[in-house]
């Protein structure tokens, strides 16, 4: 690739660049060109394109020859608008360097601070900034960041100098060492540096420049970013771009500071300025979450009951003009913006601003609001919220009424409730979550390398850090509850504990956070239903009007059937009839059934299922009030309704009336090297139609019922699972049809019904056409099309898919992400082929990819009538299908 | 259906259809008629057409009310051309009704002869005739044979009463039966007939006729037809006519005589004239093999060492008329006829001519002869041979020079030589089948009830019957090899016991027969490979410069190799690599692999392996002496190399150094629930890719050698299996391309090969168009594409797939041959696509379809460049693509 340009300027109330060009020059980058556009006070510096980062990717880490040039010219540039020379021994410009990439990655990136320093010009900035002390400070922060980022020194080589220096001296803090207690550890971290690599530390500022950019571009390709971009779906071809800027320095004194700040509350949502801050502290100090930082506003001074000072009390003026900033940001980006500034003796410095993260609660809150006031459109409020958000609000939290032994508390960096078993370490977290269990992560900080860890938890609490630390924003991201900064809890990794007031919790005890209240309780607690009102209600309202896309649910039970409901169900889209075979009461006619040598003596036991099965329906369609219902018959091998051990066969044979060897034998029979491709759906349906026939007779009995007592016609969708040939699905259709007849002449009602199969083998869809001849509707059952298309077994891809995954042979699990190009293919190929033949097919999905925005999507593109997912994705599906009405594309976090 | 013409007339040199008129008269019916036209002595009658067949069927067996006026209408034209009345009682006009479908079906359409017959015609018969006693032998005749198959009294009863009246007179055989014995019999069996069904023989010749009628069409959908139809494929809508025909007596004394000849010999093809005849017999007792047959010429009685006359001897001026005709049907129809012929008191009458049964030998000899004449092309001749039968001449004969310990001897009936347990009956073949023996069928004289049995046979021997008869003709069809009347031998279904000069062979002991001698052996004895020169290397001569399709062999023996050279292969199209792991000095290796706990462990016992492997591919490169050869890297889930059961887990991890436990463990560790859809194939490739790494040094460490060695290039194709999508092609194709450079450098070889894929999964189909852009070839794995897009385990689907071939709802078993509407649509798709990517691709078939004639004609018909097939399909499909290329349909047994 030949690009004419691959730096871009910005500093001094303009820019090369815009906030539209965020492809190329990455989040951070274009936004700083937008700040300096807009006259806001951004440190001048220039950004090299992501288009850069795959061009060094792609040509073994080389970069073209015209860079240096571009570079040397934007670096005069900076120099020209400070009015400092970079290397300059008497007054040094110093730059930061940082990653920017087209997506947020926390934590990811490298960053190096006051690069430019070194043995020469510290002295230079000592004498510029009159201010020895602050001097040394930052040279030893440039050598420990440039010798762990860029030279690969590790980091506690640099801390054991540090504690050793204090130890040495007496002293407990950083603020208690003086100017030449940095000179002398700059001088012992530079000796480090050289007696760990066997060279100096580099003293040639242009060196240093070099090294760094080509770390941050090295990174986009360490193992941390690939596992973000693996968890957040970002391809690797977008690439990072790398931002340098002039420093500026928040350390400087009392009238120097440094923050982070949102314009709306990132955690509820609420139109109120919030943010944290540290005086004289670089910015890094607030993101890593070491010290505990300082509220922005008075409000939250008081909502957090902390003593430490406001900004909006201790700098009233750098707050009245970022108070302003904030509005002009909002105005200017119409939607919630994270920045982050310093204060640099008395100047305020903007160094970011970007869409800010939210919870799911914040997202909806921010966008109904913004929508009510007029900012964005309604359907521009529907965009912004990505679905599977959505899916924080949908669970249970604490019942407030609940008791809770509350071990201690801290802020609330993620909102919702989870409970799990305490885990001190990502790796111990993902071994439990391995094993099947639920966990808690529970870490004094987290760092990029808790990503997998923090993944597999169901909740994450920290010790340190505050509502910005790396926990709390990943945790946000994740939708994972997440309480931050619980600074009375003692935890240690050494003896496996958490401590809090003589109470003590243990690795694998169970605790419960709510990270809406901050607190951590110890043991399980009882927690209630969300509330479906409010924001959500509203949106969720504007969805409705806007979506194409029926939404149904997969449900068999009536307590599936009434939280569908609840979310929003338009019908059930799949009720698996085998479900509700397991019970005690009923399975022990199931084996009798399946024991039972000669039809007759399955017709006896079948007839002692069918008052059972029509009760089944009656409650469903009585639920449902006339909603459309989709039974799936028996789909299951026979084989599964039989127990695979000794004892618990001769338990059957006793119950069954029969003996050990006659269970046995029948098991032996019934085996199958493949059941997934074995005897079943409607194959069983060909070979026993007796099963079949009472399915249907309950079905038809309990639609005559419900439809008599309520006065409200049931209309079900008898559904014929596993066809693959046309003259196979008439057979069925026929069966439906003539059981429907005797159970209307004997009950004297006028049934109504649709009878359909589902499409989940590639045959079916190939032979769609065909079978649409008598079917009435068509459900994709994506989870056995996706098994058959790929010929991978669910309960076996276990041993590869991850690999796989890892190579990017699949980029997305198959059976989470419908996949577009193979499975896709089929099902528009019987979407086409189906309505060719009858054009109003009825046509859905029942798959657990219906509850997949992005499967949603395409679901809605090739014009399916409705998808059909659990219970508690009913709400995720309806905002999916909004934005795909809406024409919206992927969201990607912005 | 409306058709205005139900009845057609013949007779009497002229005749309302004609011989292309099959499909609508029956072969039987058209062939009448032609004959007619061509002025051949025809006795006059009527052929009702097979669309009134499914007519009937269709109409719930009610006929369309045009129908009697037409039958009564040229019943009327036969009285006038014959001179007598139906029903006259002086002098009456009597008619046999036989079925006529469109495909020859031996035995399995019932007859009534002599119909018209009742207590007061029969005696008109006897006055016209001159002669009492065969009056009432023909009205008994008619009562039995119309009471068995028009109205359902079992023969047995009528067999009773007529051995029950020998018994009494003191006689042994009919002849010795008076015209008084044959009155008083013919009372008893009508008797019998009114005590059996609560109402009288039917007197009225009209009921007679429309009885006959209807039970003609009847039978068409009786169980026998629908075997014989379903092992034949012929589709039930073809119907049956039905020929209704004036009589003409063969057993009215010894001037008169009944036969069936062929224009050649049918056994061996040789231009003879060859058949057999009784004196004084109706058409039946020949066909029925109860009586055995005289010889039609002198030369079959010299060849036969029989003292039986031959009809050239005993009635020369009848047979001098008969070899005229001969030669007029054989000209006409530049086909082997297959005539009956009756004499009634010197006057020759042609009942039936037809393209007659021969065997694959024959078939070959007829067609060969017939083009070399000039009488047909050679492609003609090409479309002649049915593919499968060819398998009859591929299959090893006796040894001439072996032992053979002969039992006894009988007619040639159905060539080859066939080796298995003795079973006495269709059942008993068939559950010793069932249970995996090999098995001849031992009968007195078979009946259509045996089908099954005989189809389940490795051959048939039956101790009654002519070359003609049931047994026989039936055998030939199905490529059994057969002997038949083997009258020395004694058959005691009673005791179970062949006996024969003293010995003795008991149910389940082994026998040998040879059908092309007659001979049948005690125990089982030595055979030799079929020659595959003379007609048949002629004809596949001619195939070869016909067809399109290449075709090659799986094989990964060097015995099968050879053997398919042998036969014409041009190349491995797959060479199955995990069968070469099983042999004992291997699996250890192949354990300790899979054993191993790491990758060092795996690469150990991999590198014992590959001296191994590298043999292998060196025999296979020498013996296909630069053909082609697809080599298919391991394909089965590891799982497959573990033993199951404790004892031999033990063995093995004796053997393997280790421990039972870690067996154990290993074996659950990789146990699947669908091994089919797991981890095998490329995914093996890709989790474990030092197997494949050693498989591709091992190929190419042989070509090397062996392009060195031989001086001709050994050009490899390497095939990977069970791709699903691009980038796991492409991953797996760099390591290929990997190996070979290494291997290239290594040997100072310049390397050529092929790398592709089998398409053997549905999405692999539908991204082929991506997966061409690395892949050089496709071969189509159709049995695992056939499992996965009918979502159909081959092993699991026994338990159902009779079941819906019985329902029709499988029309063949999509494991034999190719499923063309969805596994042929998706063939079709990739091979569109993978030739829109790259033009020149190779595209073949290596499933088990690759040697099922209308599965190769598929192929050819897409345009594939070869099939690959097991080597004793190798001419089948030679065959076949030459017809494809004649662009014939697939034959019908005319």
């Amino acid at each position: 690739m030949s690009n004419s340009k691959w730096v871009y300027s910005f500093g001094g109330g303009s820019a090369e660049g815009r906030a539209d060009m965020r492809n190329l020059l990455g989040g951070k980058g274009a936004n700083l060109a937008e700040m300096s556009s807009l006259g806001l006070p951004v440190p001048p510096g220039f950004s090299i394109t992501t288009e850069l980062c795959n061009h060094y990717t792609a040509n073994n880490n080389h970069y073209p020859d015209e860079l240096k040039a571009e570079v040397d010219a934007a670096l005069a540039k900076v120099e020209s608008a400070i009015g400092v020379k970079f290397g300059d021994a008497d007054n040094p410009l110093l730059v930061s360097v940082r990653s920017g990439a087209r997506a947020s990655m926390p934590g990811m990136m490298d960053t190096v601070l006051n690069l430019g320093l070194n043995d020469e010009t510290v002295a230079g900035l000592a004498k510029a900034s009159g201010d020895e002390r602050f001097a040394y400070d930052s040279y030893r922060r440039f050598i420990q960041m440039y010798g762990d980022v860029v030279l690969g020194v590790e980091h506690h080589h640099f801390e054991d100098i540090l504690a050793d220096h204090k130890d040495d001296k007496g002293v407990a803090l950083d603020t208690e060492l003086e100017a030449d207690d940095w000179k002398d550890i700059a001088k012992k971290f530079a000796g480090k540096v050289e007696s760990e690599l066997g060279k100096p530390f580099p003293q040639d500022p242009h060196d240093q420049l070099w090294g760094a950019i080509s770390a941050v571009f090295g990174s986009w390709m360490n193992d941390r970013a690939k596992i973000y971009r693996k968890l957040h779906d970002i391809p690797e071809s977008w690439g990072t771009g790398v931002n340098v800027q002039s420093m500026v320095f928040g350390n400087m004194g009392d009238s120097s500071a440094t923050g982070v700040c949102f314009t709306r509350n990132p955690s509820t949502g609420e139109n109120a300025f919030y943010g944290e801050y540290l005086v004289n502290a670089q910015g890094e100090d607030v993101v890593a979450g070491i010290r505990t930082p300082q509220p922005l506003t008075i409000a939250e001074k008081e909502l957090n009951a902390t003593d430490l000072p406001s900004m909006e009390e201790s700098m009233p003026e750098m707050f009245k003009e970022l108070c302003d900033i904030r509005d002009k940001l909002e105005d200017h980006y119409t939607d919630m913006q994270d920045m982050e500034f310093t204060v640099q003796e008395g100047k305020l410095w903007m160094l970011q601003t970007r869409n800010g993260k939210r919870t799911a609660k914040a997202a909806l809150k921010i966008a109904v609001e913004m929508a009510n006031d007029g900012l964005i459109t309604r359907e521009e409020a529907i965009k912004r919220i990505e679905p599977n958000a959505l899916d924080q609000l949908l669970h249970p939290t604490l019942d407030p009424d609940a008791d809770r032994n509350v071990l201690g508390k801290g802020l609330p960096a993620s909102p919702g409730a989870a409970c799990g078993k305490v885990a001190f370490s990502a790796q111990d977290a993902e071994d439990r979550v391995a094993k099947g269990e639920k966990v808690i992560l529970v870490r004094i900080e987290t760092s990029p390398e808790d990503i997998g860890g923090m993944h597999a938890a169901e909740g994450i609490l920290t010790t340190r850090g505050g509502m910005t630390s790396h926990a709390a924003v990943v945790a946000r991201g994740m939708g994972r509850p997440c309480v931050a900064g619980a600074g009375q809890l003692r935890v240690s990794y050494q003896d496996q504990t958490l401590k809090c007031g003589g109470q003590t919790v243990n690795a694998g005890d169970v605790v419960t956070i709510d990270g809406s209240r901050g607190e951590v309780m110890i043991g399980e607690v009882k927690t209630i239903q969300p509330e479906l009102t409010g924001d959500f209600g509203v949106l969720m309202q504007w969805v409705d009007e806007i979506r194409e896309l029926k939404v149904r649910t997969n449900a068999e039970t009536p307590e599936d059937a009434e939280t569908a409901v609840k979310f929003g169900a338009e019908g059930i889209g799949l009720c698996r009839t085998e479900h509700m075979f397991f019970d005690p009461a009923r399975i022990i006619h199931m084996r009798e059934m399946i024991l039972a040598g000669d039809v007759d003596g399955r017709k006896v036991a079948l007839s002692k299922l069918l008052p059972y099965q029509r009760d089944d329906f009656i409650n469903l369609f009585t639920i449902m009030k006339g909603l459309p219902v989709t039974i799936r018959l028996l789909d299951p091998p026979l084989h599964e309704f039989l127990p695979t051990n000794d004892d618990e066969m001769v338990e059957v044979a006793d119950a069954a009336g029969t003996d050990f060897e006659t269970v046995q034998a029948r098991a032996i029979a019934l085996h199958e090297s493949n059941p997934m491709l074995g005897l079943r759906g409607c194959r069983l349906g060909i070979v026993h139609p007796e099963i079949y026939e009472m399915q249907c007779r309950a079905i038809f009995e309990a639609s005559a019922k419900v439809s008599k007592d309520s006065g409200e016609t049931v209309v079900p969708e008898v559904m014929i699972p596993l066809i693959g040939s046309k003259r196979e699905y008439d057979i069925m259709h026929d069966m439906v049809q003539r059981i429907a007849a005797e159970v209307s002449a004997e009950t004297g009602t006028q049934l109504e019904y649709l009878t359909g199969t589902m499409i989940e083998l590639p045959r079916a869809a190939l032979l769609a056409g065909k079978i649409a001849e008598h079917a009435e509707f068509f459900s994709f059952g994506t989870n056995d099309l996706t098994q058959t298309t790929y010929g991978l077994s669910r309960d076996d891809s276990g041993s590869f898919l991850e690999r796989y995954q890892e190579q990017g042979i699949y980029e997305q699990d198959p059976f989470v992400s419908i996949d577009e190009e193979g499975v896709g293919e089929l099902i528009e190929i019987a979407t086409e082929r189906g309505r060719a033949t009858r054009g109003d097919i009825k046509l859905g999905i029942c798959g657990e990819h219906g509850g997949d925005p992005s499967s949603v999507i395409f679901c809605h593109k090739i014009g399916l009538d409705y998808v059909s997912c659990s219970p508690y994705r009913v709400p995720i599906a309806r905002l999916a299908a909004a934005q795909a009405a809406l024409n919206a594309e992927k969201l990607i976090d912005a």
